[in-house]
């Protein structure tokens, strides 16, 4: 068993690693890598640190969507759990976007408790990446979409932590005045 | 007390947002939190993470040479240790490369030992950094410049802790086998 630091420091090094050369699709200038420390940063502190296996779920949420490792590669260095997060956090990159977002509002109340907490706080993250100083307006237009999307899929995955779900909401509420 | 989970990935945040648009000096296609996650991962390896604080200066412990912090910034954010830590490993930039490599080899034995795992593990990051699959002439210069200085400074290091002593020794044969 493995120490949770060790666990989360070398989920972040392995998500570094293999998501080298990726940028944030809505801040081209930032590493995809900025990203994964956010929705992992969020998820310690509103657990209070308590599930070093969750953080490091949250480091590696996008590895397998992105076809940078498989589950049972994540398996063999993580474990089970996280990789089963993993697993149930990744989209079918197959599917259109359209298809991909409709099935993420359809399938949000049926994952797991901690998968709907990685749902939550990456979504926050994407919303923040999408609030922008100057915008344009298809800056506006696109966070505007963004931000609608994720709250169906949201309305699906509350419940689990409220100072979660609250963080979610003052994040709406900030794109919302920036539409 | 944040909880060590909680602290670690506030510093991995904090890094990955000061950080970005920079690169890696040795690797420019790659972002430059990769040497920081790779710093962090080492000391939490060598150290079976026992202490979040040594792991969280290795995130941020080029914060503050590279200007994108103060001492002042770090000690409010993340305690007296962690802002002094950072402070012990960073370079005086104003001074030309030269002397300032002159001077680490010369100050490595005064530092705290804490202090010294955070220079052994960046060396030993830079250093794999500089190991190149077909390396051109001037990449082999640069990778064995860098390691016999590299060396000089962890010659001064050594002593706090065998396996990264072990870690470094391991890097320096790759590197010489690579030269």
């Amino acid at each position: 068993m493995q120490s949770p630091i060790c666990l989360v420091s070398k989920a972040a090094e392995f998500a570094a690693r293999r998501h080298t050369g990726e940028t944030r699709k809505a801040r081209p200038n930032e590493p995809y890598i900025n990203h994964l420390a956010e929705v992992a940063n969020i998820l310690a502190e509103v657990t209070d640190g308590a599930d070093a296996e969750l953080v490091a779920a949250g480091w590696l949420h996008d590895t397998v969507e992105d076809e940078l490792a498989t589950r049972v590669e994540l398996k063999a260095e993580f474990g089970d759990r996280i990789a089963a997060l993993v697993d149930e956090v990744t989209d079918d990159m197959s599917l259109p976007q359209a298809k991909r977002r409709q099935k993420q509002v359809e399938d949000a109340p049926h994952k797991s408790p901690d998968a709907k907490l990685i749902k939550i706080a990456d979504k926050i993250s994407n919303i923040c990446a999408r609030i922008h100083a100057n915008p344009s307006p298809e800056q506006r237009t696109e966070l505007a979409a963004y931000t609608m999307w994720a709250e169906d899929v949201v309305a699906g995955c509350r419940g689990g932590n409220a100072r979660l779900d609250a963080k979610f909401d003052e994040t709406v509420r900030a794109a919302k005045s920036a539409f």
